[in-house]
């Protein structure tokens, strides 16, 4: 346990070791043949970091459909994974009135979760004492002794900048502009805090466990009452230098348009959000219209609700082809509550899509073409994603 | 120079020798310590590859500032370069009437250029014909032997596959699209060839020696007439699996717009390249005015092109806002003839994107802004960083 803390905490992030746990953290599972080709260290190299982490019981063989045998000899590929036993993570979405807690293991098992609600405006001392209250009572509850808590992965609403944490903008919660995250949670809590942008956590949540599963770039668009994103190279995020990599939301579409919360005008999130979808489904059912009621109208045929989605879809889809010229993705995930607006959705955005983008569909061999597909989660994506900062060692 | 060459053609990208020689070939020279550093290697496998390397005088002291002293002994870090010796390159530029040529040695040093007039719409064939007597002038003029050259690199006028090198669009050579670049040039020319986007080849030439040197991320977006662009994330071109990776001209702005030579309508490059610019200014200077000349009469304060430059300007910055609210780079590099525009230019275009972007840098400090800053090159970066494909071994 001591000595995973110190790799993610402190290690030389190009040190064999903490390259190997990292990776180990990322992928789940993998031999030592495998992760010798991924890191490009001599299979020498790895193998001595392998057996020092095995001694450790850092890093155990995983019990995989081919490990059950019981008879080992001579099997060529065992595969190698982090040991549960070495510790556990929590990822923390700062919602607008509420906050959301995961507690993992670190092969990514989900041990528990909560949501507190919170007043609107909340400070940096209410948000540690929620946190800290939820965490008491995860690990209390599962019997978890919160010495095995590695550090604490923080969804934060607005851009957070990499090179020193700091929280560079939030319409959400304006007051944390300019505080520094690890510096605000480690004040109130006695734990090693990791901050991020929450879609950015989202978007390692897809990658780890869902839609982006084993896919190294891919572009992901949250659409929800609010339009975020993420952009991923390599397998990693993309943050730009003060964190705003991946704001789709907010790129203006019309620089005389209506004006934004972010204090742009025209903004994509003003008209390809749920926002406007909302406001004017709510003056036909009532202004206590939910979005999971809205999307019950739709699946039941509602033709007004149904246009209202046709509409939207293609004024993001109109977009989306303009970050598609851009980037030319192998994969678009779109994440939030739209992606449980179904194929009325998803068929007008990428017609959309394919109309308005520089490489089409119909030129492109299948293999070539750009997926567009909904994300795989649509609650606590963010929270969990959040886990993947600990164990990316990001912060 | 067998051996560089088996390296750069064949060798495992991943084998600690095969990244020591792309690193040197990118970064110029380096000591082991700094190789270690930055391939994330353990220093004993650098130490055994830079031996080998060195047996074979592919890898030799460089002769920096510091290493002209004969008494090398106790020199705690002796620089390292690639032998110039070692192996020639060329780089190819396609354009639409004429195919340039540069060959260099692998230190990077420019040892001949060259250019031949071709007709529109030109063959491969045409191709291969005029890239073989122009090696065969150069090396002859420079008594070298063509047994030096590791390959050629051809920068292409529009997308080109990463996975199989074929071409995917062209508007300058269409007849070409559906072509495999290597196949195409290897069957016409006796070498090695690695093909890429031409815009993609300046990007890598302003990384290697010009504005973008030393900085990993970048945006650079290339305005003379036509539009292009690249996207460079961890010292790496984002190519697009299509290879449309940073074809940020074709961004649709209006999309019930004029129709672009692309296809689609209301491209940025029909409003943001020079070609408007040089339309309006041709009205009153007539038919034959060219962009140098242009230039001039904006220099000399000619105050209507001066105002057709501050409207470009203002066009390219507002679009440019949208691409900064998406990355929020630490630098953006203008490239083409517009680099040539001046303080009108620059500073309309960013005032513009201050205004749209989402970031701003009068809430940013300093050293976290974005810079927008012209390229070093203006006419033969294509074909420089054609150089890069070669040494890169990417094809």
């Amino acid at each position: 346990m001591t000595e995973l803390y110190d790799i993610l905490a402190n290690g030389n992030p190009n040190d064999p070791t903490s390259r190997i746990v990292r990776l180990l953290a990322q992928k789940g599972s993998l031999s030592a043949a495998q992760i010798a080709t991924m890191t490009g260290l001599a299979k020498s190299t790895v193998s001595v970091a392998l057996g020092q982490l095995r001694n450790s019981e850092t890093v155990i063989p995983s019990s995989g459909p081919n490990e059950t045998s019981k008879n080992a000899v001579g099997r060529p590929r065992a595969s190698l994974s982090l040991n549960p036993q070495a510790g556990t993570c929590v990822g923390v979405q700062l919602l607008p009135q509420s906050i959301r807690t995961v507690a993992a293991d670190v092969s990514h098992a989900v041990l528990a979760e909560r949501e507190q609600q919170v007043r609107r405006d909340y400070s940096p001392e209410i948000a540690c004492e929620a946190i800290g209250r939820m965490i008491d009572d995860m690990y209390g509850g599962l019997g978890l002794n919160r010495n095995t808590l590695l550090g604490i992965g923080v969804a934060f609403p607005g851009p957070v900048r990499p090179a020193d944490g700091v929280i560079v903008r939030s319409s959400v919660l304006p007051d944390w502009e300019g505080l520094q995250m690890a510096k605000v949670f480690e004040a109130g809590l006695p734990y090693t805090v990791f901050g991020g942008n929450e879609s950015n956590c989202s978007a390692i949540a897809e990658m780890t466990w869902g839609a982006a599963k084993g896919i190294d770039d891919f572009i992901f668009l949250k659409i929800d009452l609010g339009i975020g994103g993420a952009i991923v190279v390599d397998g990693r995020v993309y943050e730009g230098i003060s964190g705003g990599g991946g704001e789709f939301g907010h790129i203006s579409l019309d620089p005389k348009g209506e004006l934004c919360r972010c204090g742009n005008r025209g903004c994509l999130e003003l008209i390809g959000s749920l926002i406007p979808v909302m406001d004017t489904a709510r003056i036909r059912f009532g202004k206590d219209l939910t979005v999971d009621e809205f999307i019950e109208h739709v699946d039941s045929g509602d033709a007004g609700c149904r246009r209202l989605v046709e509409d939207v879809a293609d004024t993001v889809g109109t977009a989306l082809a303009a970050i598609g010229t851009i980037f030319n993705p192998p994969l678009i995930v779109i994440g939030g509550r739209a992606a449980k607006l179904g194929s009325v959705y998803f068929d007008n955005l990428t017609n959309m899509y394919e109309r308005h983008t520089l490489i089409k569909r119909r030129d492109t061999p299948s293999e070539f073409q750009t997926r567009i597909v909904p994300g795989t989660f649509a609650g606590n994506d963010s929270s969990l994603g959040a886990i993947g900062l600990v164990l990316q060692g990001t912060n």
